[in-house]
């Protein structure tokens, strides 16, 4: 089983589906090794099945998976129907599928069809965002930012401040790579202009850049963000005549945090990362809607500027003992809100 | 030599003195151990002879001592007389003593007595400010404070707010009994109503509070700093007809973090803990008045409040890469200003 959740981190731009790997054994033997790569493509179960020699070597032969194998017919046939097919006898799961279109029903198909089923229950990081989303039923909320020793996220109000360095962008373009969606103010679009994209193994499924802007007229059509195919998401108060790109959605509300995080559950989505400015980030806070915390602390010191988390008194959160990374000069910070 | 720094450490309250252990061996024997306890007392060297079984033990007997012996008579008569006196023919000393009035003279004065002297010139953070005060003609600046985890060290500008844990309490307990003096301006006096004295170990020499005060008739006579007997140093612009408890000394000038640094110095101060509020910080910071940070991070988020060191732009300040204890659920940080 050990094997098969090493097999399963190789997946990359899983999007909405897990990462699932699995290994076939027959005496005592790994015959066959396959991880889920990407949306869209065939399950681990497939994979491993695909890896063997022949076909007919699934012949009484165990199969260890990290995940319950799917019941439905979905961008893939279901995985158990083949498993049944090929003659495997045993399978063993690392853990039951939160998602309830599977829940069980994996197992009880195997079950009915003779094969024996052994169920590890695992505790794993694999796909918190995934197992969240199904027990809370909604995405995973991560707030992040940079600060200096003395709270600061950006030297003045009217440009970006150079903050945290060159590890730590490696390591926020990886966050960013493993998020569904990430989120800023207009504040944030104006003043830093970032280009919200992610290195290339995302690219595949790249995050879909939400941002909360009052009033859409404001938004000058030579901001970077413009300059990438990857979706984006306007969260507005104003209808608009505006044309934008087919990769943008205005979305028109009377949007707040609850509202957003309402609508972008419906649309499945599983993880959401708030970039910035404070006073969204306060919002998001004082909403109670932050799962995660994750500060890259940079060793300067501003002495003016803008301090982060600002605008809203935050009261009742509760976090968990910091775990804390070195980026060089930096300090990688997380903290968990305690539920 | 590992024995004496062992020793060394056993020191506590040495105040304006450094840390020093002693060792002495006969036949490759340890036959006297001795450090310097407390300000006004013997020197470790003197210690580790009245540890002989008998005085005439020392004639031959080889003196691991972590500093240079002293040759001047100050609290005590110089031990450099009483080495040779004893008939040690042999001293291996850590590091030469950077005071000036030691330095090199008391090794001058062993080998001029036909005393073998061995320098092994270790470095060590054993007396980290007394060296640094010698080297650099001032005291060594710590500036710490606790703040969130959105760099609030206050949650509202009338009461103080409760930050960091008790464990951090503790160490900055620790923290305050290895400096010679504590500096606060008068609105964190008003605001937190502080004791600032230290816990049991450092009472014989507790050390000096100095606060900045522009106006003394501001000062009530029963905030909490006043219930106790350790030296109240007032730095103020105002002359005053005030009249203090004995323990107070009113200084009065047109006081500057540089002023103020420079008559610490006069006094021989070796160290310096400036506790805050974040304007003072900011004012020491600016005027490049630094040399360690020491931030206690806790697990909260406040949404508003005042910000750490604030209201003058820190330029031209760099850190060292910082240096993370947990205490709990709080980090502590250090960072040393690179010179």
């Amino acid at each position: 089983m050990e094997l098969a959740f090493q097999e399963a981190r190789k997946g990359k731009s899983t999007w909405l589906n897990p990462l699932v790997g699995a290994v076939i054994v027959k005496n005592q033997k790994v015959i066959g090794l396959g991880h889920h790569e990407t949306f869209g493509h065939e399950h681990a179960e497939i994979n491993a099945l695909k890896s063997l020699t022949s076909i007919s070597d699934a012949k009484g032969a165990t199969l260890f998976v990290t995940l319950e194998p799917c019941s439905h017919v979905g961008k893939t046939p279901p995985c158990v129907q083949k498993i049944f097919d090929v003659g495997i006898t045993k399978v063993v799961i690392g853990q039951v599928d939160p998602n309830p279109i599977v829940s069980g029903r994996g197992i009880k198909y195997l079950e009915n069809h003779n094969i024996q089923v052994e169920n590890l229950n695992i505790k794993t990081d694999l796909n918190t965002a995934y197992e969240f989303f199904y027990r809370e039923q909604r995405p995973l909320i991560t707030i992040k930012y940079a600060m200096t020793l003395d709270g600061k996220i950006n030297r003045d109000s009217v440009k970006r401040s150079l903050i945290s360095n060159h590890e730590s962008y490696l390591d926020s373009q990886k966050l960013r790579a493993n998020n569904q969606v990430i989120l800023i103010g207009e504040n944030t679009l104006k003043l830093d202009n970032p280009r919200l994209t992610v290195r290339e193994e995302a690219k595949l499924f790249p995050p879909i850049r939400a941002i909360l802007v009052r009033d859409l007229k404001t938004i000058n059509k030579d901001l970077k963000i413009f300059q990438n195919e990857a979706p984006i998401w306007f969260f507005t108060e104003k209808q608009t005549d505006q044309i934008f790109p087919n990769n943008v959605k205005v979305l028109v509300g009377n949007w707040t945090p609850e509202s957003i995080i309402t609508y972008l559950a419906e649309q499945k989505l599983q993880s959401i990362l708030i970039e910035g400015g404070s006073h969204i980030q306060a919002d998001f806070m004082q909403a109670k809607l932050v799962d995660k915390l994750i500060i890259y602390l940079a060793n300067r010191v501003f002495g003016t500027g803008l301090s982060a988390v600002s605008g809203q008194t935050i009261k009742g959160l509760e976090f968990s003992k910091p775990i804390v990374k070195s980026l060089d000069s930096d300090l990688k910070i997380t903290v968990w809100r305690k539920r």
